[in-house]
């Protein structure tokens, strides 16, 4: 049994039976809350509505209208050589109704973006979205990969170290728990390439994106490893390029890098007729022709445009957006139910977020990450279905612009001046 | 021939001779400017040094400084929805020497980050690449592509309308000129796939961007194609995955999207000693496990941590962060010369930057594009050459810092309160 | 304009209108000749009948009887060390109907293979094929590859060897004619990859396979452009892993890589029930499921068992069973079509044979090749069209047997004695 | 842990010390038994005193010689329709000494290729490998894959059969028990993908390459698994391109498809100049070269053309011969060593291997399975350290001739009358 199959269980379980669990995933066809108001009117009075509409439902977003200021000596562990802060316009979308396991409710979502059509459309996603009943969303599993290289001189030396490494394992899930009280070291796999080993180590790191942490647990690793080892390599690096960080790769699309999130929603075909002006099967058939596309281009993973809300929602909520790269990867689903309605579904596998820690203190991050109410301890999971979610608006929304014949259009009527 | 090797060309020479282009690109031994002051000082002091700093050299940084603001009404073609800013941290690194053909000289470069630790590895790659002569880099060819997909009910169909397609190249060409005098259509690549064709329209956009400017031509071409052919499709769609947008692809990543720009540097061995400590051997030893951790992981292309100097200008410089998906693809090289000396290259082949459009007429991104000389007509190309010569720094400093076993402690030092 | 786009037409067109085409690929509903006999009938009787079937209609088979034998002085340039012969079964499937450019008629088709069942399921997709009026089938285009690879100090010098590659085409295109009157370079695409220049040739090499041709003609190029380069590399090779040979890549699948031949079927819906005891419907949701199956394993596109047939007649025709390697990647699309049938198409970019040379003068092999009607001079893109409606009849059959769930029950009865 | 990391470790313990173990797979430099003689000599005289050659060490090529036939209903499991026999010549190659945990001593190696050149080229492989003390080789791990997909009405009831998978993991063992004696379920990784749950079985099964085995094992398991779920699919398919049969996929590159077998050799500086008429940095240059080229054209894995030797090993001793397109993925890796010798491993992670069923009882294969000491119960592991080290011999070969420049002329040599 794949090691990480119980926890994914557990992901999709988590002390429920199966049934509770169904109905947490259901449509929930409560009425919706209200939209936020004036979207694409571009005034100052406008604006001020919106902020208004905000505060009036206790959100703070004080640093976002710029009456804030953080101190350059609470930057310490965020930037060197600081002379200022880049502004990046955030827009708001919503209501977006997540039936998830940790995100249940209507969410308000921050996005920040100088792409003129990006907000609208992933408000229009999120109103088809709401009115289907929501999008379900599962965060599966964790996984912060870190995989130092050791390099022996032969295969046969390099077969023994392994040999060590794997008989050492709970050794090593001991040591981890010395770095530190929130990362575990759950998988190790080892990998023999004639005389080089990379271990692939996987942690979870509580509800921090974990980067740092991990790396520092995998430091102490090495070095009980090498100070255990009958053998010792004639190099060693603490990575070598095999744990997907910052970069799009096969193994972390199937596997997990960071966390695996899945969502979906069946959305009735009067309201992709009404809404997103085509049918249900011309969406579908937009799906064939881009899955095509997506293999004949060599992408990995076959996904419409995950970038846009990953990037958005980062910018907005301190994440590390350096990890779009990796994060960005995943795999979109499309189909035409027995009774005629169009079904979505979307994967992300390699989403590195964190509600502690990184750029989530910060002051806008920080506002943007209560508004989805996500900031601090117990958090990460809850942000990472939100993301899912949000993911799975913009996806419904590209696919019934493209399917419409309307895409060019809406750039034209909200990407220019 | 392929059509764009004598683009490739001219992006090599550009009207020089081959003597002055390799003179142009040598490395530049002249004294460097003084360094960003008081770098790891986090105190209101330091950071008003540094503004001086900057201020002193004539570059605007009041929006930077928070002292400037941007009416909602100027935000029409960037955002819907707007209620306020994320504020994300900018340092500057520098000074970066580069070489190049259209960025030459030495410049101050804003990051925009929360990653402790980022600022300071990128300062270090700059100042060793500084004191090796400066990078040289090369903006060698462009391409903004979008790819339509169009379906048939028979290959023999299909093939009908791709003979069409090709018969009517130069048609289309004049189109395009129609739609914006800053687009032009440059190559066709029609890709027949059983009943359905896919066409890869290149397009060069001047110093935009280009994506809603490629949208809008491409309706165009689509239209005339749709109006002048004898056979008609099924359906069709505008995009269907096979332009690379917002993803990573093999196919963007051998061809072009955006700028295909190119960077190296050879570092004498007594510099890579000194602020390494480490040696080439080692550093070349790390590429050759990495490289080998790469292709073990199904990544595309090979590279270190391209997404976050990406990352870090694009949120600076008000490009389309979403598209880090696409341009952290590319490809490094190390290598250890016959003298002993430590050599490095990168290639970034899907590097969609603009200095005009999109979000650089925000004031921070202004601010930061003008520091670099860049904003507006002409600054394109010398942007992406700056973009390529900073990703150098970095692969620079994160191999110097895992071949000497440094890379935790940095993250230590720095990625810590 | 894509170089071989023009090449593309022609072999779309080749002389002939778009009308004339399109009824070359149209379905031929005349009678269909007999079918092998007694095909799953194990005694030497049935065997004997189906040789007298054969002779009957001209075919030679001494060599496959056993009766006829090659000198080891023919085999110089086939083998050294000869001690003798392996001995794999041939079967005949057929009639296989093609309505190709090149292949139009009834073939018999041999497949040398030791798998139980594979014989049984091509002559399963064959017949369906061949009721439903045939299989269109259209060699697209021809480019045997090879890469030499040149190293330099640096990014500067590489470019200006690039530069004079460039400038070289028509001489180095000269220089191919005297190296052999068959092959001619078509294509060159230049790669700067940091310090380092891969040039992909492309050649076509009449009807043989090539391989050797383009090392040879590869040789003389390299030798040209070093004597005439005014900056010359720290080294090189004529083969550097940039031309695909032996080996599935994702560059030859989005280019070509030998012949890019494409072939397709329309199935009606009665016999797709009849034959397969399933419905359209049911086979395109297995595509679909497969087609995720394929983004999530990471396939270089997607098929269900290209290799089954290739390697079957690769051996039985006497070409390079290794080049299965890279000749099994490629496309397979299905889909119901408005009135309920069920379409099929699939494409091979990759598939290196030829009908001269090589292993094709073998005396089984010419009498398999004799049996197509292709061997010798002008049979290559008959056999590669041959080859594309073979594998098609195979993706039909599979897709057949995994969506009826007779999968597992055919190889039981085929596979075990 | 992965769970088949205590399965690699038995793969390179085995019950052995690591003392042992290292000892077994050092280089052994007993003096070489004579090689082939008369190799480039294509005269049946010398074709007879290979046969001779062979004869005396008690291998009878009675078939491979053509004095033997075998029965058309001996050949019910392996072929229908069958007409004749297609001969492909065949040669060997050796001594070719294999230090493996299996495959111990020196073998003479059966290929049969139509290629002028590939059995020179090994058999240089081989005499260099010999020289330096033979090549280690291990055979880590074995997995028999085969994936089966279903799909339901939502990601939420797809959660559901997942658990019920889950939890039922000990129940499908048992089931494959009664379906062979010599299949076992070893591992299960199931995906969730929306509304589709895909199964990737791992089974081992004995000395057989065992495709129909695990077909008919998973066919079991669904059977099994639909009768007690809960939750029933909408469709469902035994094999839906997710376990990497006949084709190459990054999965089984990463996992493994088949054995997972690695070989390496250090070769001593004064043999690759006195053999290969190079020196190790310029061989390693070309693998600098070669690993770049590899991931500019987007392969899975990385080697030159392990193809070749797979194809001919495969068609001479009656394994399935489609499966080269799968085998072929891999990754070889060289170095110089600290002393300024050769160094190459290969790794062949997907090889798809039987010594009983199949086509191993044919004649000729029989003889060249016995040839090696193969044939029959037992042989499996051994055959599959025998062809990776028959692959380290090419690669070392082919590294060779590029890197001194003799590849043309080798091809010049044996590839042409």
């Amino acid at each position: 049994m794949n090691p990480r199959a119980k926890d994914i269980l557990s992901g999709i379980l988590g002390g429920a039976s199966a049934e509770e669990r169904a109905r947490d995933l259901a449509p929930n066809l409560e009425p919706l809350p209200p939209s936020i108001p004036a979207k694409d009117d571009w005034s100052t009075a406008a604006r001020d509505e919106r902020r208004k509409f905000l505060r009036e439902r206790g959100f703070a977003i004080e640093a976002l209208s710029g009456e804030n200021a953080i101190a350059p000596e609470e930057l310490r562990a965020n930037i060197e050589g600081l002379v200022g802060f880049a502004q990046i316009p955030v827009g708001v979308i919503g209501p977006l109704r997540v039936n998830g396991v940790h995100a249940r409710g209507d969410f308000y979502v921050p996005l920040a973006t100088t792409e003129g059509a990006l907000v609208a459309s992933y408000q229009r996603g999120a109103k088809l979205i709401g009115l289907a009943g929501g999008a379900s969303a599962l965060c599966l599993v964790e996984s912060v990969l870190r995989a130092p290289g050791f390099s022996f001189t032969s295969m046969s030396e390099a077969g023994m170290f392994l040999a060590h490494v794997v008989s050492r394992f709970e050794a090593l899930q001991a040591r981890v728990k010395e770095t530190s009280r929130h990362a575990a070291l759950v998988q190790i796999d080892p990998v023999l390439s004639g005389k080089e080993v990379y271990i692939v180590f996987h942690f979870t790191t509580g509800d921090a994106a974990g980067q740092n942490m991990v790396t520092f647990a995998t430091a102490a690793l090495c070095k009980d490893l090498l100070e255990s080892s009958p053998v010792q390599p004639q190099a060693w690096f603490i990575e070598a390029n095999m744990s997907g960080d910052k970069k799009a790769t096969q193994l972390a699309f199937q596997s997990t890098r960071g966390k695996k999130v899945i969502a979906d929603v069946t959305i009735p075909r009067e309201l992709v007729v009404k809404y997103l002006h085509t049918e249900p099967e011309q969406i579908f058939r937009y799906w064939q022709l881009a899955v095509v596309g997506s293999l004949q281009s060599g992408s990995i993973g076959m996904q419409g445009h995950y970038a846009n809300a990953l990037a958005a929602l980062f910018m907005a909520c301190g994440q590390d957006v350096a990890c779009v790269a990796e994060a960005s990867v995943g795999l979109t689903r499309m189909d035409v139910t027995a009774n005629g309605d169009f079904y979505c579904s979307i994967s992300l596998p390699n989403l590195i977020v964190g509600t502690v820690g990184g750029g989530t203190h910060l002051p806008t991050a920080r506002e943007c990450l209560e508004m989805l109410g996500c900031y601090g301890s117990g958090g990460a999971k809850k942000f990472a279905e939100i993301c899912a979610a949000t993911v799975l608006a913009g996806e419904v929304s590209i696919a019934g612009a493209l399917a419409s014949g309307e895409f060019a259009q809406a750039h034209q009527a909200f990407g220019r001046k």
